[in-house]
């Protein structure tokens, strides 16, 4: 349980990360604990303990009884207790906790919508996993509403950023194309799997300052993150979008 | 306690108040009530909780032993305990909790530096207190490593949005001016009284989209919320700002 004096809970003022488990052996560890560590330097954070960290991270499938099978470790920061107000203490106790609970499927094909709401690039946190979440809570609302799976985020420019959960690529005659991280994009895990494993394929890797209008003529769209891999977009607001072998090729690179 | 599946402190997902007693009565307590349940409406929550919320802010100052003089209850209210990922729960359990603490001085002057964070206008949670409020802490603590007392935020397009814990106001040749709300502002009670006071006073009103050069040519800045009600800038980025008696003739008018 959490006191309810946690800068976590009342100013969203902490980080996490969401880690696929298989058969018990969490994927990745150390890269999402490195991101975690940069996200408290960012943040101010005092450095992140990392062997508290790792030591929560793989006892939670266990604990869980989810050691068969794909399984979802929330790794999650708080800033810990604090007084009335926005100043943090002088010397801030941050809180880890860790839980796990099924993981959703890899690579099923999506639908997604464009979200009324903006992604915030001119704050750091819109390149940081943070307890402040609430803009892509309501963007997957929003998706929801409209019976799609999932909301793509433009910035505050009209720029391409990424999905509520996930971050965007599509392919356009050779060339492999994401929103740069200063579009207000979280360097993702599997983003970066997917742009180093690219070039094996003969891809060209482009990070873009795009507008909505750059989708229309690509031959393929796709999602990633670390739980659900590569996600093939099948329809944007409702039109169908296009196929292309590479998809399906960087989904069996990056796993 | 709150358990560690709530969606306030794992996503930021909720609202809240922070309202001022005074000899442990809660000022302006149905206002704060309204802007919350208008709040559920926009994020899509269920309806607050009038009664419970009335209950819990009232009992506040006698149960943190602070009824005599000036102290803030902040009522806090999140989406509640949800599953793992981005959506809620078919039929959200909202939590209402409150607590007190002493409050600042009413109407200190204070020191501003601008924020590099900037506010979300393409959000709607720029214009609410939500959960989700870590770009706010991230000013504030810009602010306190400059010694400064307050951040002003800008937001994207480089227009005058509020401070990290208040609204902006500035004077300019009997022109009362604050941001618009579109801006990404937060429509403070304290900024509403210090508008409604000011025709009383010979001062037209105006909601700006302004830049910063804005507050160069001003005859006067200052901040409002709900606790420290009218509060004078005195420098901005380390450059003094002027004074003007309307100041102090709206901080006496709002209280």
């Amino acid at each position: 349980m959490i006191p309810p004096n946690d800068r976590g809970l009342l100013l969203g003022d902490g980080l996490f990360e969401t880690l696929l488990a298989v058969d018990g052996a969490v994927r990745h560890l150390e890269a999402h604990l490195d991101r975690m560590a940069a996200g408290c330097v960012a943040l101010g954070l005092p450095d992140l303990d990392r062997e508290a960290a790792r030591g929560l991270v793989r006892a939670a499938p266990g604990e869980a009884g989810l050691t068969a099978g794909r399984a979802a470790v929330r790794l999650t920061l708080t800033a810990g207790s604090g007084g009335r107000g926005l100043d943090r203490p002088d010397a801030p106790v941050c809180v880890l906790l860790a839980s796990c609970a099924p993981a959703p499927p890899a690579g099923a094909p999506a639908r997604a919508v464009v979200a009324g709401v903006r992604r915030n690039e001119g704050s750091p946190a819109s390149r940081l996993k943070t307890l402040s979440y609430l803009d892509n809570v309501l963007a997957r609302a929003q998706a929801r509403r409209a019976g799609a799976d999932e909301a793509l985020m433009l910035n505050n420019r009209g720029w391409l950023a990424c999905a509520s959960a996930g971050n965007l690529f599509w392919l356009e005659g050779g060339v492999l194309a994401t929103p740069a991280l200063d579009c207000g994009v979280l360097a993702g895990l599997a983003r970066g799997r997917v742009m180093a494993a690219a070039g094996a394929l003969g891809l060209e890797v482009r990070e873009a300052h795009a507008g909505i209008e750059a989708l229309a003529t690509a031959d393929a769209v796709f999602l990633t993150n670390s739980l659900t891999g590569v996600r093939p977009l099948v329809s944007l607001d409702g039109r169908a979008l296009g196929e292309d072998p590479h998809v399906a090729a960087l989904a069996a690179q990056v796993g």
